[in-house]
């Protein structure tokens, strides 16, 4: 098929190589002009259609803004019968509001959350979409030559209503919070005792036999071999907004999120300074129990 | 080899197989005379050591009393040089102390996690040990046998001092609680929103490209699609030693353990008829706001 | 001075008799004819202003959609320089939207957090609130009337822009769900153990001269000393608005939240008839270790 | 009564001047020569019991070796029916081994959990208590010297077996850490979010009328109103063992104890110069998904 891609980074840019190896179309449009096919938006959508079949525009842009007002041009340039897809990391409830603006137009949407990462354009990516049948098999030919080549695995089809892809790709990123603090922990505990040696070698012998096998212990296998105790490292992990999202929702809907929740915490406290609320608690002590307070150096000192 | 095996429940009993189809010999005792092949501990170990090497004994029976009881027996009928395994799910603290009693008598001792469940038998076992090297090396041709074959994976060795094998397997499965965990609050959230159909699904597509894919998921994976709502599992879990004694550990080396003891203390709350803690809650809810508490019914009622 | 109140159940009923005692004339609305002094808000906001004073209305009704139509309703009824109190307990957001709203007939906006449930008619309510000052003065003699007498404590202006007021009484609601927790956890583990006895007496000892003194304790020792297991409470707790808000405030801004948070999914387990995330546990479980799943029985069993 | 007293530090010093201001003789003991009013243990204890009475001896000294070599050696000095207090931090399993040990020599123990920090001296400390109720009775004008006036409560006798005290303080202060904790949250919400100001002021209004008042509260009040961000305070806060032995009791007993917990591991964190668990997510996070790793400076840099 042929197919306009929004976004040209390294997710688009990989997701561009791995649809052209297919043997599928693809005009790209990126603000930055050495990435791009085309010089704007509309000399994209222009390039589709040809053959009469409805214009497909895949946007993969930062969520948010960016996503919205991208939207809203191809709103414009778009018709009855074409479709959008959503690939990008937004959050589900921007996805019905997105649907039924596009609607007004005729124009369907089609939400998905991929995954893959650098990994994704040789081994596939994994793809959760959300929207109408109809919308969805107008994409169908790109989704199938994303997804990871001989298996039924990595392409679901997450309901209906608008959103369901992105909401499920959200789960899927809070489950990985978790699973990333699970074994950071275990090894925080491994790397401190002195009652075993050779961690990262107890670590690669787990990825065979074991309850905890996963392709995350791989990568953290890779760089412990590479760095023992991880000497090199900073202990500091941003958080993007899924995981925020997902205890958000999990709180709308009374449902108990406590290793997320905390995993999601623990890459908070990674980020401060100095320990926020610890001083609240330093001063209490000091306040009840003549505990010393340990001052801040002057700024500068 | 020649190896003597106490306990042949479900682990011992598939462990027996598999030494026994690598071509090694087992005898092994149980209380169960169905299961075992002498009628006691003193005619085991009087049938190894035929070829003069040193006895070998591997004891896999509960950790505890049990251990430190037939480990204590084997005192006795070992001399220099022989060997005990110890190949339960002792507490590491146990071992330095059964392997001091054991070299009394210059009797050496391994430790070894073991894991695998069910699917030992054919895959082969995970083992973690612990132990001096020379020790280590009489019970070789053993682990080689359990191990999962093809593969480096699956055999490591964990440290010198005793008990290392044991605590790197009591870290495996602090880190499968948490793990677990993970998915279960995952799914918790995708089945009781409306936006999503289809949850077996979703985590069957992420089994391929997605950054959580591992062994657990493919197991929940299979009960997800025999019963869509899990409606007839109780939400109910034990839990064994091992978690708990990760998060000693971690509380005695200052590690802080966010999503293990969440994991830990979400099993706890799934045992309680009535949750007790918020009784308390409850009581003083209704003691400032005039929140009216929910009574128990009568006994019988 | 002369207010009109709307909502007149426990806690609106009660400030209506707290304002009365110091002397204010309050003319209430409710929709129950039995609570109310007259039989519309048109007639309440008619019998305001006779002196030529600006008409204040305090809305005491649920959080939502009643607080955002009784608003709107004043909205019509009132004028320029005339004032609406919020004291419900409306999510901090609402109040920005119904400032700007009113601001566009010149009506001013105030938003209050009360504390002090059904204590309050006696010892007097703690109110924070937010507004700009010229609003705020014209419901200060209500507000000195409610508050504790003798005390400059609980009262407190906490910022100028709308929601200040509800956006610290909601931070104080979470922090009372810790509060609550940590009483909780240390009751049931004393509750728990053989080595003490007398638990209703120890926390009863603690109301003086200890780290962990307070009116929650007093609250708790009460219940205590009437139901020393609490057997006659059920251990569940609903949970409002604010707590859930406060940790979704704290996400928003990157705050750790643990205990608070915590103390929420507490709440959320607390009533679940069946544990739902230890099913998948359970499951889990079942697949890789032959642990027995706990089935359900078949409903009517 | 005349009570010996060994160790004159912060507390026990206090404890000294709070027992003569009510009339007793106390003969203190302290390594260091300018606290104490004999030079030896058998000093003291040759002191004591000069009318008859059985000879008691209060020990305050740190928990574990100190108390433990402290006690040794009154078992040398003491005889059948004197009478030794532990009121140090012991660990409640401590005492049952304490116990055991003088009552050889037909030595009574009492353990006395004692809270009340610089503050104790003035307004009284409150004791918990374990043992048998005749040892208990000869102690108790010493309690009833130490406990504050004028109230039953500060006093509170845990029960009979060894350590019933000792946990019951244990416990106080596991829920204390949770208390300042969920202070902590909130005031560090307060302190980021633009909505309020004046967040000292909040904390002061809820000194009176509202769900969270307590003693704690009053104290972070005082620390605020001097350092309103608390700027000159490290984000840093030490553990003493009774909050770690709290998680460990209650691990012990199956109890779920999220929020303690929470905050125990928060303690944790405070002082870590760099993450170390969030060095293995963000190495993992480089593994998959091009993630920068944030590189430590060399050593020097």
């Amino acid at each position: 098929m042929h197919l306009g891609l929004v976004g040209l980074g390294k997710m688009g840019g990989n997701m561009r190589t791995r649809l052209r190896n297919a043997g599928h179309t693809v005009t790209g449009f990126d603000f930055n002009p050495e990435l791009a096919d085309v010089d704007s938006l509309a000399a994209m959508v222009e390039a589709l259609g040809a053959d009469g079949s409805p214009k497909v525009v895949w946007v993969m842009v930062p969520a948010g803004d960016a996503t919205r007002s991208t939207i809203a041009q191809l709103k414009d340039l778009l018709g009855e019968g074409d479709l959008v897809v959503d690939g990008g990391n937004s959050k589900y409830t921007d996805d019905a509001i997105n649907a039924a603006s596009l609607a007004e137009k005729g124009i369907g949407f089609v939400d998905c959350g991929v995954s893959g990462g650098v990994w994704g354009l040789q081994n596939g990516y994994a793809l959760m979409y959300g929207g109408a049948g109809c919308d969805v098999a107008k994409v169908m030919p790109a989704f199938e030559a994303l997804k990871p080549a001989d298996t039924p695995d990595g392409l679901v089809h997450c309901g209906e209503k608008p959103g369901a892809g992105h909401f499920a790709k959200m789960v899927h990123n809070g489950i990985e919070y978790a699973m990333m603090q699970a074994y950071a922990e275990g090894w925080e505990l491994l790397d401190k005792v002195d009652i075993v040696d050779n961690v990262p070698e107890i670590f690669a012998s787990w990825r065979t036999g074991t309850v905890v096998r996963s392709w995350l212990l791989d990568l953290l296998v890779d760089q412990l071999r590479a760095d023992e105790h991880l000497d090199g490292v900073r202990g500091y992990a941003e958080d993007s907004g899924e995981g925020r999202w997902t205890v958000e929702a999990a709180i709308e809907n009374a449902v108990p999120m406590p290793a997320i929740s905390a995993s999601l915490f623990a890459r908070f406290v990674s980020r401060q300074e100095d320990d926020h609320a610890m001083k609240a608690i330093a001063a209490m002590r000091a306040g009840f129990g003549g505990h010393a307070i340990q001052s801040m150096p002057p700024a500068g000192a």
